[in-house]
């Protein structure tokens, strides 16, 4: 489809790509590590906000997957750098976990005490979200904060099963406040990519993005001018990708990771 | 503005008219105490879906408020009600707490053991929700059950502030579902008026509802040919009272329930 291209940069999606929860997905590491050893570029790059750079490489070490925190790009730490670039001054009320504190401390971003005093309401995903909390996330908006979130993602494939994800979260608080959130950092963003450009150190179109979300990682791709494989491992399955309009079709579209070696010797065939 | 016509029944919204959690409104009981020396029947009408008739019933008599179980409808109940008569075979998962468990079992409606064998997801409010119930509740209707609310408000007065309420978690799930809940029982539907004018064995004509919501309490009685109060101890203030399309402005505007008694006498002068 691409000719005699090869790609030196890989961007690969975590849930639903990498794994599923706290499962890997079968023959993840070993592609991981051929691409390695054939000199490939690899970043991760996940919508999840709820878990710190530092616990991400913890789950892909105890999966055989080494990597260096800088090489993971989580929504968390780019929504700490959009704070810390756009709006240093903002006092912070977070709907989410420590993990998401955590990046966020690390950027200098300031705290709020009470909800009604912050200027900015952070949303993303968290399983042990209560209603206390997303209850003061509602009064912060009430008072006047913006919301800034992580993702916009209706779903994602959990480790029992598909998962409400922050989409369904935000909808619930513009619902009850009548307010949008005005910034949405996540895939597809033009945020995300230009993080895992830069990490990568390469143009668009020398790298391929892999994901299993259409609306996430193929059209973060199609956006940003980068190659897009989808794999059918997570949020979709084959005939729903076949039933995608043309300009959303993925370039290739793989069972899972595993395929992805195959698919990188038939290029270079 | 009505002439010499006073009520014989009254209908009392709960949240916000009678108390504000628990918190009981200045006046409340002896407001209620004086309409039944006067002979004046008195039902309460609350779009609450998390407790059971017999929790509010100790709750009012706490406030100094006794009444029987039958002179409480609230959503539960009503709810229950509609499943029994409409859809007696249907197995039922809950989102919500024991409150309404019991009223569903009281009436004889049956469980599904997991989320994805339910026909019926039923949806209320309840302050302890945590996201693992928000999933469970998202996987019954991606499994096919279709949806029936409590209500539909987006906010409620809660004891400390104004809170979310069941609007926004049904956003969150026919966000992430792509599902609209099918039927809302809750006021300002009919069955709610119905249920209130069977238990006072009054004609619309002869009632007045009070209560603190336009689109809950002002619309059901529009609709129902209910004269209506609007208090303002509750959720909307007098400038936002004011400014209502004059279709849907109430009869009468009250402080608190307290002025009830000062309406009355005004009435029969």
């Amino acid at each position: 489809m691409a000719g005699s291209w090869t790609p030196d940069g890989f961007i690969l999606d975590l849930d639903g790509t990498v794994y599923a929860g706290s499962r890997p997905i079968d023959g993840a590491a070993e592609t991981i590590g051929y691409l390695r050893s054939r000199g490939k570029r690899v970043v991760f790059l996940s919508n999840r906000g709820n878990i710190s750079r530092r616990m991400c490489r913890e789950r892909l070490a105890a999966m055989g997957i080494p990597c260096e925190a800088e090489d993971i790009i989580l929504t968390s730490s780019v929504v700490a750098r959009y704070l810390r670039e756009h709006e240093p001054d903002a006092r912070v009320w977070v709907l989410g976990e420590q993990g998401l504190r955590d990046e966020l401390a690390l950027h200098g971003v300031r705290f709020a005490v009470r909800p009604q005093d912050a200027d900015r309401l952070v949303v993303t995903l968290h399983e042990t979200l209560t209603y206390a909390e997303l209850n003061d996330a509602f009064r912060a908006v009430r008072a006047g904060a913006r919301i800034i979130a992580t993702n916009r993602d209706k779903t994602f494939p959990g480790e029992d099963g598909e998962s409400i994800d922050v989409g369904a979260v935000l909808a619930a608080l513009e619902h009850a406040t009548g307010v949008a959130a005005d910034v949405v950092v996540g895939k597809p963003s033009p945020a995300m990519a230009r993080a895992a450009l830069d990490r990568l150190g390469l143009p668009p179109e020398r790298c391929l993005i892999v994901g299993d979300s259409p609306g996430s990682d193929i059209a973060l791709g199609k956006r940003a001018g980068i190659r897009t494989a989808l794999v059918l491992s997570g949020s979709v399955t084959r005939e729903e990708a076949e039933a995608m309009a043309p300009a959303e079709r993925p370039d290739w579209m793989l069972d899972s990771l595993a395929d992805l070696r195959r698919l990188l010797e038939e290029m270079e065939r």
